[in-house]
């Protein structure tokens, strides 16, 4: 692992790091900001994923997640969203798939099943990397995300319920299976055989008998994605189906940005902290 | 005056817009952020003064001021560094001089002249705007900002301190007259009679009588400019010699990016919210 930056906020650290991945046959860049502690004490951990186009660095600039984080004394992990690089399979006028657009999946299809192992990465190889490196204490994890990355938090939360001790998500996209904007790169990463996209669909997971304790979704009405693509009604149906509890915030007047998820960054903090320090 | 983008954030709505700019004979933008507020009511208005390379955009990402701006019901607005775009005389590769770079300083040699009318356009143009288009109380305003913006904050409180009822800065640049990095920038806006470089020098200013009630100013020890280009000792000195009453705290492990500026916001709009506020 290499140090790209480090910069002391908010009396922790704030560092971005790269590394070889196995998983995703490439060079990796993530962040992670370290809270001040005393030394030799193991922290929990908070994965944040983040959504389409976006790299570790759209939250790290924009999440305002470091004061509280600080305070809650939380790590919080923030993976790019997909491999990259020369070698990498990409449509570069595509923002929906390829390069930004993983949907944190392990791609079944070639040419982009030699990289495009997200799901592995984030559920394995980086954990590691990550329990080797930091002052973690793994058996404290909670996982969040935006759009794509609340895709991400909730199947990844679902499929390792014995992991993670909390889950919420910003937005997130809850069936892509079925959304316009996710069919496409479902098609080219899992082939064409549907029952291959549920193991990677929050709604068809839980419909296939999948747990998780309870969620927190925050979602903004004046979200433009909100009636075609991300649809939170069809998580509340399936997780009233299940029993799972839900907590869904609508927020009238937000939209789809970080000035968004900034403006709830905090009470997210506070839910997973809560469930992580008991 | 043209809304460029609008979002609601904290519960206000964070903006940019433009405008055709007289004093610098270009189009300008700027970003504001209006806290919640009941319908009529004016509120204080505290100048957020960007630092060398940055737009109003830097601040707005990563400044993290709106959390607590909308809790103390103040509107900050954000200007851009310089005037900018197709006939504003730049040198493309050089950081330290031209656009990105004003100063905020009114030129008085051709060709910048022209164009980079700063300390008129945030003094005069822009608040006259601010007035008009937004609810903003002009009997209570302050002024703050980063490096290059510290130093705008600095000068322009001291020449306008009937105006200003506060004055704060990160790691301003407090005696450009003398480091390395802004001579060039003043031997081409101002010429090279040392004493009209005076009016736009905060150690000058103090030195030639103007008068300011308090200063809050926070540095870290670990910005790479400190010794060379910041070097807040002598606005320590020349303070302390005309008693003007100076907070100066020196951040330990601290840099000169916006992981400082984020960390030491909620201290400075606290110290503004005060004096606004009283």
């Amino acid at each position: 692992m290499k140090t790209i930056s480090a910069a002391k906020s908010h009396k922790g650290v704030q560092g971005v790091y790269a590394h070889p991945s196995i998983a995703c046959a490439c060079d990796m860049t993530f962040a992670v900001f370290v809270p001040p502690h005393e030394e030799g004490r193991k922290l929990p951990v908070l994965w944040y994923l983040s959504g389409l186009t976006c790299t570790h660095q759209n939250v790290m600039d924009k999440g305002e997640y470091r004061r509280l984080a600080a305070e809650l004394g939380m790590i919080v992990v923030c993976p790019d969203t997909s491999p990259r690089g020369e070698g990498v399979p990409d449509e570069a006028d595509n923002w929906q798939f390829g390069c930004g657009a993983s949907f944190y999946l392990d791609a079944t299809q070639a040419p982009f099943s030699a990289n495009y192992r997200m799901y592995t990465y984030i559920t394995d190889e980086l954990p590691a990397l990550i329990a080797r490196e930091f002052p973690a204490d793994m058996d404290r994890q909670g996982v969040f995300g935006h759009s794509m990355g609340g895709h991400g938090a909730l199947t990844i939360a679902l499929r390792n319920a014995e992991r993670f001790r909390s889950c919420s998500a910003f937005a997130p996209i809850v069936h892509p299976s079925t959304a316009h904007w996710s069919t496409g790169a479902f098609t080219n990463y899992l082939g064409e055989d549907l029952s291959a996209w549920r193991a990677y669909d929050t709604v068809s997971l839980i419909e296939d008998g999948k747990r998780f304790p309870e969620f927190l979704v925050d979602q903004g009405r004046a979200d433009t994605f909100l009636e075609n693509g991300l649809q939170p009604w069809l998580l509340e149906r399936a997780c009233a189906n299940a029993g799972i509890p839900l907590t869904l915030n609508m927020r009238e007047g937000y939209d789809h940005s970080y000035f968004f998820i900034s403006t709830f960054m905090d009470d997210h903090l506070r839910w997973h902290a809560e469930r992580l320090n008991a």
